[in-house]
């Protein structure tokens, strides 16, 4: 069944209005009426079954006729820091992140990043990316819309990293020497519930000088396996490896 | 260090002949030159470090210095039995699937698949996705390329099951029913050097009919955490997920 995210007040006891963009996919996209039955979640892990009962100018009104048990969220908060990757990339990071569970997403200046996002078009991007964790979110059956943090400089990634139960930092040089245990390590130390926040270079890596400061701060670097992953497949690692830590093995 | 895959005879006990595609490379994308060092894979497990000792016109010699122990294999044989999937799903699965360890890809005609291959095209699509994989493999430090395999019908996929010791079916419903403990099951069952085949559905998934065929072969009905994947994430999830069970949880 078809699933949209509304904002919480948007929510009652009974009813949920949709406006907006949803409304149009509805109407135009799934040509729904009166009589069909839609799947809204408020965003804070109230998620109903509802009929479309009403349908006015500017908003559907969908009446409730049940709540669904939440069950499609990680047992732990995974949040990806990500070095500003080239081109699209961080679409794919965002769009393969919310389906396999992220809590949110801190893109990063870090040294090697090629890409710089100038501030006026800044918005514009976070934008898109905020659009893009939402039909995902939506795709996936998800409760939560995953957070997509403004573009973080290195101090202020740094300022954010006490608030994280675990930190972890995918680090090549660890896969290279065939560093093994230490992510199994830390998902073994962490429980539900906690916050883990995974820290993925650019191209090309970190600097030195950022490893040095992350574990200075308290991350451990950590191989994803042997084998050599961009960028971008690294955040799709850790977090189907949590998934299968943490919901498959459990 | 710049990776290359030669043909088995092209490495002799001495040196290594690089020729075609790669000796271009070599020359004109890295600008090496006599006494620069390369390392080549043999895409039969040997992998050596050498170094460019001759370029003559059609090829280039490099004395080998050492052989390389290999180990960026995954412990088991992985291999994805991708539903056709729509656009260009397909190069992003074999890229992704082959950085993180697969060992074949067989792409088939499922009932839901929306795209069609003609004969015609299909070769020079297989030949694309054939170099899809060696790049990946060289970029992720592989000491094999995976096998790309024609496209099968559903009759040619059920001949292959048979070669398994496993096959999981990634299963949406079982996903939807919150279907825990199957592919973790699976993989405790599995030993080293074991062969894997993982099927997976195209968008709109596998029909009721597919799914019993699967079955009777002796697949099991796997779900692959709780949120609802699309078809081209549900092979990174397997392959990350058999990474972490087989190369950093022991």
């Amino acid at each position: 069944m078809q699933r949209y995210f509304v904002a919480k007040e948007q929510m009652t006891d009974q009813v949920v209005k949709v406006t907006g963009e949803d409304m149009k996919h509805i109407l135009r996209v799934m040509r729904m009426d009166i009589g069909d039955e839609i799947i809204c979640s408020n965003n804070d892990l109230r998620t109903v079954r509802c009929v479309i009962s009403e349908i006015e100018n500017q908003e559907i009104i969908a009446t409730i006729i049940e709540d669904l048990t939440p069950n499609s969220e990680l047992p732990v908060e995974v949040t990806i820091a990500q070095g500003l990757p080239k081109g699209d990339k961080l679409d794919l990071i965002i769009q393969k992140g919310t389906e396999l569970g992220a809590t949110a997403f801190i893109p990063f200046s870090a040294s090697r990043s090629i890409v710089k996002w100038d501030q006026k078009k800044a918005g514009k991007k976070i934008d898109r990316l905020v659009k893009i964790a939402k039909e995902a979110a939506e795709q996936s059956y998800r409760e939560k819309i995953p957070t997509v943090f403004d573009i973080h400089s290195l101090a202020e990634l740094k300022k954010q990293m006490p608030l994280f139960d675990s930190i972890v930092l995918a680090y090549e040089e660890s896969a290279k020497e065939g560093e093994k245990a230490q992510f199994a390590t830390a998902l073994n130390t962490l429980s539900e519930g906690q916050r883990i926040l995974i820290i993925i270079g650019p191209e090309g890596g970190l600097t030195d000088e950022e490893v040095d400061q992350f574990l200075l701060e308290g991350a451990q670097a950590c191989g994803f396996g042997p084998r050599i992953l961009r960028t971008e497949t690294a955040a799709m690692y850790a977090l189907a490896a949590i998934s299968y830590h943490f919901e498959l093995m459990r």
